[in-house]
């Protein structure tokens, strides 16, 4: 298997869409995610912004079976499948194997702080070694702000090392351009970067990041994929600083609730709002100053939404 | 339903023992279970100290229903239900009270960090509604430097408004005595606190505190029963002191595999060492120091542990 299968480019962590009684809704996540990648961008679906750990294995695993069925490729989709106890990262790992998915972006458990790093790797390991599948390809997924377990360059470099062409990429949601650079200035083969917000885009591509996957990627699709594309161009700086101008306005909200509240909008669906325990949607008064914000910015990116 | 039905005293969190292919092993945990009951202690299995976030729902399940079979009482046990994922916690609620286990202990949905005290309301909410038994008895669980997300005072006064004789107690494992104390201020009916580690149990019982739920309550049960019993006694504060030193020794080193070794080394039974990831066993020259610790300070509470 050579670097083509690989992803690259832009990825969603898609929002997930919950029905009035809080259970997943397939339909309205199909047809997101098909509206996503008509514009360019794939699906790392139950990621943080999806609210992925709000739901149980068996809730993602029904979805990723209900997407595939509504036509949405498994080789788009870079499901979580992380999880604390390591019998449920195997379970929903194995399961988006078997469908075909592209990759898994693989959180470290998360419930203990301070484990040491021969912890960490023996999960991975028996993750890896459980699943025991060719097909697997793992991006590993570093968000220490809601881990608190980091992912260190020690433990990538022994994956990296021991599972070539399985360990094969990294979200860096650290924040932590420093750390971007690290992880880059590794040069481990055939090992993609993906910065976690595209705030870091255009840096991360002109230093040999391969894209990103980042939450406004669900309500700002095309842009982001275009300037992933066309980082050489002369207008990327320009492009860049549009770009995290209009995340900053969903950011100065919970960013969940808000781009919901934004699909719900631009799409004319307000089941969309919903969120599951302990998010909380955004209230009226939240919701309207957001779409004023981005009516003022002469944002369009959702017009076309259809949920 | 009276205050008759609630816990008080001592339970331990009881730890998880695992076969070599890292399965649950019910019969060990079993025969733990009674070792436990048989010194005054009762079981709050699936706590921090027994890994439960390191296994899945359906095995959680499984291990009750085994607990239950081998004998042991389930108005003994106040397993811990909570999870990130709201599915996951109504799932294994349902199915400790089904059981008829004396309560739940629950954890707050733990992956997202600065949450909206309304979100974990209306979790806590979700969960009650959702099981829908007059035999629910939570015990909320407040360890904030492992979830990172606080049960402030103010939660827990709006879920005791709400929910009287459903939300009946916590456990406080902040480690930070002000904020038991805090608990213990408010005078709430029939609310029951439990300190996280027998190294505040005196001071809890002078207190208004019922008992401690305690990690080392799993090696050294006997003697934290006691004090729990006979904290009016002349000799209480000796008897804290002998406590605290005991524990510090488990302390010294990483708590869960230090207790699996003692649990392996006093039973004769070396396949207690075993953990999940991430964690790792006790190496061996941890261990051989825990036990010429442990054997230096004259202890002999696990002389007779039957594994």
């Amino acid at each position: 298997m050579t670097s083509q299968d690989r992803f690259s480019g832009v990825l969603a962590p898609v929002v997930t869409p919950f029905g009035q009684d809080l259970a997943p809704d397939a339909a309205r996540l199909a047809a997101h995610c098909k509206w996503l990648v008509s514009h360019g961008v794939r699906l790392a679906v139950f990621g943080t912004n999806s609210e992925a750990n709000s739901m149980s294995v068996g809730e993602k695993q029904d979805l990723l079976d209900r997407l595939a069925g509504s036509g949405v490729e498994p080789a788009d989709m870079m499901p979580g499948t992380g999880a604390c106890a390591l019998s449920d990262a195997v379970a929903l790992t194995a399961h988006a194997v078997r469908l075909g998915c592209g990759g898994v972006l693989m959180l470290p458990p998360f419930y203990y702080k301070g484990v040491p790093e021969d912890g960490l790797y023996r999960y991975y390991a028996e993750v890896i070694g459980r699943v025991g599948a060719d097909g697997l390809r793992i991006y590993l997924y570093h968000i220490p702000h809601l881990t608190g377990v980091p992912i260190t360059l020690g433990l990538i470099e022994r994956l990296v090392r021991d599972f070539p062409g399985t360990v094969v990429g990294i979200k860096d949601s650290s924040g932590d351009w420093a750390n971007t650079q690290a992880m880059l200035d590794r040069q481990w083969d055939d090992f993609a970067v993906f910065v976690g917000s595209e705030d870091f885009l255009l840096q991360g591509m002109r230093n040999g990041a391969v894209g990103c996957i980042s939450a406004t990627a669900n309500v700002n699709p095309q842009a982001i994929a275009r300037l992933a594309a066309h980082w050489r161009d002369a207008d990327a700086d320009a492009a860049q600083a549009d770009l995290s101008a209009v995340r900053k306005i969903f950011q100065q909200r919970p960013m969940i609730p808000a781009m919901k509240y934004a699909i719900a909008h631009y799409g004319s669906d307000p089941g969309w709002t919903q969120v599951r325990p302990p998010l909380v949607p955004l209230g009226k008064a939240d919701g309207e100053g957001l779409i004023a914000d981005l009516d003022t910015a002469g944002f369009g990116a959702l017009a076309g939404v259809t949920a």
